[in-house]
């Protein structure tokens, strides 16, 4: 499947990149700056600019799904939390219906399903991501909303805790989140649902296979 | 009719406040500390507390309609603009719903219908008050938006503009747009509808009758 990727240069979407491509899919590396291109090129993988605060609009021809992987991160402030983790997705949400592409899977975070009950300093974190996330529920695409909690950068294991809620916080590998998204993108299962997601001790396959 | 007052302490909320009293309305004001009680106390007017970040369910009790003039003003980041002006007005308006309150009239922003065109600076707050106003649209109460230019603290003469879009921008006193609002809790034709608002040459009630 040719599926586009929102923030391919971020922590979790190069490895989002690299898991499509080992899963036999056909990503698409949407990046801001064209210094970003040559390290997808160089393996063979399709680039396009696309600026989320901007137009991205030319990414969206010829894609069958999209993966949302993008943020402001933590050295921005709030006002990119709004124009990027909330307004980039609603619109990359937008772009997806115009343009008939059926499936979207959506990175979020956990507790974005219940902001009101994060720490005092994540809220408007929380509350963007909520946000982005019922917008793409009310949207009539065929979702799937994946809300990691705290991300590291291990190396994966391949083995999680997948499930609409879990009721303890932990933490994941950013590259078992990207297998995650990845194994998402061809699975019939998970439409339209949202799942928290830790490591866990099944293997992904059979973790969403249940 | 009883008309609960969000945000009465702000700098238009006192004249709405005022307004609302002097044309036979029963105010109520909700502020957020007990020593913004006594202002409103002096006048006969009922106050009630609530912060828009917290609870303020108490406030909607006995309530008829709702008038939201909170914001979270320019002394403050932006994850106040995400959890004040964004997510406080939706929390009101969920609140409203549930109370069975039938009319919601929102001080929103001029541009906020059409925040991608803002200013840089702007762009954050004006998308904030572009999903409050979306949201308020899908949530099935009577609404008005109001969205004013710039703000100024002139004394009011009582003549506006007001139109679905007016194209250029401009300014006009809170007092103007606090008597606007204060008109709009009873008139019956402005029923989910969304206005531009500036200062102009038609007296209010005029204004509002075509």
């Amino acid at each position: 499947m040719r599926v586009l990727v929102i923030g391919a240069n971020g922590q979790v979407g190069k490895y989002v990149i690299d898991k499509l491509n080992d899963s036999g899919h056909e990503p698409v590396a949407m990046v801001r700056d064209t210094d970003q291109v040559p390290q997808f090129e160089d393996k063979g993988i399709r680039s396009v600019i696309g600026d989320l605060e901007k137009d991205f609009e030319s990414a969206f021809y010829n894609i069958e799904a999209v993966i949302f992987a993008a943020g402001s991160g933590p050295h921005t402030g709030a006002d990119k939390t709004i124009l990027i983790d909330q307004e980039g997705a609603i619109r990359a949400i937008e772009r997806a219906k115009h343009f008939g592409i059926k499936r979207f899977v959506m990175l979020s975070s956990m507790a974005a399903d219940r902001p009101e009950s994060g720490a005092e300093a994540m809220k408007h974190y929380l509350y963007a991501k909520h946000r982005a996330d019922e917008y793409l529920k009310q949207s009539g695409l065929d979702y799937t909303i994946v809300r990691p909690g705290r991300l590291t950068n291990d190396r994966g294991n391949g083995k999680i805790k997948i499930q609409e809620h879990i009721n303890s916080y932990g933490e994941i590998p950013r590259e078992d989140v990207a297998e995650t998204l990845s194994f998402l993108i061809s699975g019939a299962k998970a439409e339209n649902k949202a799942y928290d997601l830790l490591s866990g001790d099944q293997r992904i396959h059979e973790a969403l296979a249940n």
